[in-house]
């Protein structure tokens, strides 16, 4: 009998057990991850390249080490032997890069599928909103000419820069002593470092960089208008970079990545638990991130500078025209040195990873982060490539598990500024619930596991091309139809469609699960009914399910079932969503909140009448619950083009009243009850007209209520 | 015919041609540079290392290179291949060091003979002051309990760090908002990355280090009274460091080394030159005092615990028991993270070094540093060993050549303070001049050249053992007699004194000059008389020359004479320093200062008759000239342990005005006349008493007026 192995396939996390000797690239499409390669497996392209991860991997119960795979041949090292840049650019080891096509599988091996191997490129959802920000930027940017020094003024250097400065900023001596104001005035360290010569080579003619009208950060030889700066949202999933022009506030490119951290841990417990086992775990979390934020950087810079340029090519409108705009205005390629600020937000984990804090009690009660106010700290001390003199500003966190995400969605959402009471609920691997207004706003935080992104649902996978994204299931005949992401309309209205489907998106496990539960498919509790007159509705090997896709539709060549397992997992998210949602409505002493906000990709693209269904959500007028996008990462952009906002959000953060659910002695029975569709013991009027009346289903009288009144 | 080459040796100077295959350490001694050796040339023991330096010196007109020694050998490459980490401490590359016991010359060579090779240590004789400083430092500690964090009072670590140090520093809420002070409390970003272990570990006892009442630099675990900073005085020739208890304001030691940059150019203008002519110039004169000084603090802290320990174990005198005081005080010994401020000072060339800022400008028209005020700098953005949140802060500059050393020597003596007119010298290799008092203060400088520290002078040397430091001539009998460092009494008074000799230092060759002019052995205008009866004054190989020492009283085994030369030397040193002295008291329309203070090494051991005799400092009551030693050290040191003193220097270094000689019109017919002894055209009536009435002096009658009036 040939010997089986486990693989385990980051970021998707689809795992199996393949025979030994089988490629990695092979087992890999087996367990649904395509991996690229344009040379027929000849080891001369490339593009199939994979990392191994060596070391214990206790969630998966693994043993994973270079050894499991058969040894580098002599084509596989030619290739490496041929490309250390790449390697090095990426910052890949050698003994950690294989050709999955050429290396074979004979023991135990967690593989790492780099974005660029990926058959199918992800497409992040997560998108800039459009909302109106005020720009007053920490940043601006002041033209000054200076009389070149002679011997009989032979003031320095800085000096003679900084009375240039005093008097291009308009500013007038103050202060009892009548000093010059530009007494004041600093100069960064780098910055010093390279003053006298631009000073000289621009003949006395320099824009000068001012941070908060006090430090100045650069000096460039003739005249630049423009500063720029990059807003980051770190999701434990995907991180998304803004860049922004920071004296228009436009918004110039939008880039999102993995966050490479998923090898290490799906979610932010296993990331903490990685980090307290290995001794050098932090530093591999932290430097994983921040090779991401230069990875983002890079690409936004360049997508910023293509579409810059194609602006500039074409003819102007007549209104740009009109303003002396259009054509002339980008005259410059943006470089990594003109990008002067970066705002940063994420999780409390994200955040304290970001900044090389150990996130060890985050994790352990009593659950303190290291710091709750926002830090700032110099570009060149934390690696970031973008002008080593620019700062860096790391938006407050809130508590272990409400952090700078939420501070950046309450900047976002200005719930402090309200009078009606609004829950904000940022969906993600982790929740992070707001809930008040003007008076008051109290937060709490829950785990949800990654089954509302599609993870760890059988045939999960991320919103990418050919992931079914919405579900209908007709309640007579108990026929499905579908949409899958990347081709029109739903697949019962043409032909073409067969063959196209691959797993389930986040959006639409939320559809199914609820869709299930409408036509009875499965009870209020969750569990199969046995009886029915479908062949989807079937014993499979892992318990009951229901099959959506039959083999011929899909381009695995296999049914694509939603599972008993697959309903249990919503129902526990669910169970916690909502759980932490009544805690925080009762803390406060209200029913229901008078709008709801659901944040963060996942929020956008969820049907919110069946999100209710399911009781993922409090029950609410529908017309009152929004999906904002991401939020967090609108938040980070508005603290990055307005620094006002900074001491606003820093002010706020200190007054959000916190609960730890695992403190709420009610907690368990409560989220018990939440397990069930829509819910235990609580009435949901609003969509009451939905719930199956069946008289087979032992609680449904308790659902009939709120309709029957 | 032998081929000869030439050899120079670094620090020392000396240079001469040595027969073609003579080893280094036998060229050495013949040029009266010793270099130790106890295995007897065997290359076993490693005294003898040297350091071979490669490229073009433009002063000695050579090429050195690694190539113009013998290969290294068997023997040699054995030893050095044994001691990897001597080479890597020290910051030697393998190829640079040789032994000099082995290395045989084939070629010109640069050479520096590391301290540790001498055969003589240097005595560097700047030590530090010991006036009485107001200890107010930037640096203060505090003592902070807190209640651990609890599931119900979980806010972070750095808040209630904070809250506590509130507390602790007994400040209440201030500002209009009421808001609580310690939301204006910043920490360190390195600080903050250790913070969550150390309060852990401390059980929530910590000693927390303050920087300005406002930055929290420095968490340690229980209870810590003392914090330590240190003082530097960078020299063009000596680097002195002083390291003190910030609490205490006590000194508890004071080291000094070569500064390295020596092998790089003697005086400052060689130094700007070679960072100007070599790519990687700054880089190295950078890297070589960086090395330096943490090599200082290294020996500094070592020092400092030694005689600490030594104070711990001795019992309490009566006064100390009955303080709780004495035993009990030093527990811990001092580390380099105990450090946690360092206050620098140095002239305009060693600052811009230092801080790695190019000095091209301060040597080229119009000489323009690039920065006056003080710079502060974090000790991890400078490389220097100190705890990595410390600041460096760098004493702010006045003129391209009146430095940050010139603002710590008005920082000691205060002449802006006073109604007297003062004038102040620094004398070094460059000579720095401040005159005025509180209404004024003027200020210049002039380079002096390496004559009146001894070098350049035919057998000039450092002060060390065996150089002699003081000079009498009897002005009948021609006859000298002389003192010698590290030998008590004259020569002259006991035998044993034979053999001893090996050459000149600064304050001798000033004493030897006087005394050739006030016994008439050399005319007013430096020339030798040549009809002179004493076979002391003879035709020597390089013209006229006075002996000091016959070959036999040396341990050099030759005469050891003034030369024509060497009087020629001190002329013109003295000329500048004289020069620059009058200008400042013309454009300040004063005939004479109330006060001459003497500042640096050698003015604490020059006579002030014999220097005023020359002409070396204008005429002056001789108890009104006082030599203050190292008083830029002292300044530093103040600004170290009283943070207000250096706001108060930088507003006296922005008032100070500024005069460059060559500007002056009338500055090179002044200095024609100031090469006269005393001056061609001043009158000296507090010496006049010295100078010879020889009628064979063409311009005696001069000199005559003040003593006959």
């Amino acid at each position: 009998m040939t010997k089986k192995h486990n693989i385990i396939l980051q970021p998707s996390g689809r795992r199996g057990q393949v025979n030994e000797g089988t490629s990695v690239r092979t087992a890999a499409r087996e367990l649904g991850v395509d991996i690229e390669s344009i040379c027929a497996e000849n080891a001369t392209c490339g593009k199939c390249i994979v990392l191994v991860e060596a070391g214990r991997f206790e969630k998966y119960n693994i043993d994973s080490s270079r050894e499991n795979l058969s040894p580098v041949g002599t084509e596989e090292r030619a290739y490496l032997e041929r490309r250390p840049k790449l390697l090095q650019s990426k910052g890949w080891e050698i003994g950690q890069v294989r050709l999955s096509c050429q290396a074979r599988i004979c023991g135990d091996v967690l593989i790492n599928v780099p974005e660029e191997s990926r058959g199918n490129k992800q497409i992040v959802r997560k998108s800039a909103g459009n909302r109106a920000i005020e720009v007053k930027p920490a940043i601006r940017k002041y033209l000054v000419s200076m009389a070149p020094p002679t011997l009989e003024r032979p003031i320095a250097d800085w000096e003679r820069l900084a009375k240039g400065l005093e008097t291009s900023m308009g500013l007038v001596r103050g202060g009892e002593e009548n000093l010059p104001r530009w007494y004041d005035f600093e100069i960064d360290y780098a910055c010093l470092r390279t003053l006298a010569k631009t000073l000289r080579e621009s003949k006395w003619n320099v824009t000068v960089t001012v941070r908060n009208d006090r430090e100045v950060i650069a000096v460039q030889a003739g005249y630049h208008e423009d500063s720029y700066g990059a807003a980051v949202d770190i999701g434990s999933t995907t991180v998304a970079l803004y860049l922004c022009n920071l004296r228009t506030g436009e918004l110039l490119a939008a880039e999102s990545e993995m966050n490479p951290q998923i090898v290490y841990g799906e979610d932010v417990m296993s990331r903490i638990q990685y980090a307290i086992e290995h001794p050098d775990g932090l530093e591999k979390l932290h430097k994983a991130i921040i090779a991401t934020l230069n990875k983002l950087l890079k690409q936004a810079i360049k997508s910023a500078n293509i579409s810059l340029r194609a602006t500039a090519k074409r003819s102007p409108t007549d209104e740009e025209a009109a303003s002396g705009n259009g054509q002339e205005r980008h005259r410059h390629d943006i470089k990594a040195d003109d990008i002067h600020e970066m705002v940063l937000a994420g999780n409390s984990t994200m955040h304290h990873i970001l900044l090389n804090l150990h996130p060890r009690d985050l994790g352990l009660a009593p659950y303190v982060p290291t710091i709750h106010r926002s830090v700032d700290v110099k570009a060149r001390e934390m690696g970031l490539h973008i002008n080593p003199s620019g700062n860096i500003h790391i938006l407050p966190t809130i508590a272990s598990f409400v952090g700078a995400d939420t501070s950046a969605v309450i900047l976002a959402e200005e719930p402090h500024k309200q009078d009606e009471n609004w829950l904000i609920i940022d969906v993600g691997t982790n929740a992070e619930l707001v809930l008040g207004n003007r008076k008051r706003l109290v937060c709490t935080s829950t785990p949800t596991g990654p089954a509302l992104e599609g993870a760890h649902v059988e045939y999960g996978m991320r919103a990418a091309p050919g992931a079914m994204e919405r579900v209908h299931i007709d309640e007579n005949t108990l026929e499905p139809k579908y949409k899958v992401i990347g081709v029109e309309g739903w697949n019962t209205d043409h032909a073409e469609f067969a063959g196209q489907v691959k797993g389930i998106c986040g959006s639409a496990i939320i559809d199914a699960v609820a869709e299930l539960f409408r036509a009875g498919i499965v009870d209020s509790r969750g569990k199969f009914r046995k009886n029915l007159e479908s062949k989807r509705v079937r014993e499979g090997e892992s318990g009951w399910e229901y099959v959506i896709a039959w083999e011929q539709e899909t381009s695995i060549g296999r049914d694509i079932p939603i599972t008993q397992q697959d309903v249990r997992q919503i129902q526990l998210a669910k169970a916690a969503l909502f759980t932490a949602a009544r805690t925080l409505l009762k803390r406060s002493n209200m029913e229901s909140p008078d709008k709801i906000i659901l944040a963060g990709g996942f929020g956008s693209f969820i049907d919110k009448e069946k999100a209710m269904l399911i009781g993922l959500i409090p029950d609410c007028e529908l017309d009152k619950v929004y999906a904002v996008g991401n939020a967090a990462g609108d938040g980070a952009r508005i603290a990055l083009l307005n620094t006002e906002k900074r001491s606003e959000i820093d002010a706020v953060a200190r007054t959000v009243e916190r609960f730890e659910l695992p403190t709420d002695p009610e907690f368990q029975n409560q989220f018990m009850l939440a397990t069930s569709f829509p819910h235990m013991s609580e009435p949901f009027p609003h969509i009451a007209h939905l719930i199956p009346k069946r008289k087979a289903d032992p609680l449904a009288k308790n659902f009939m209520k709120g309709k029957d009144a």
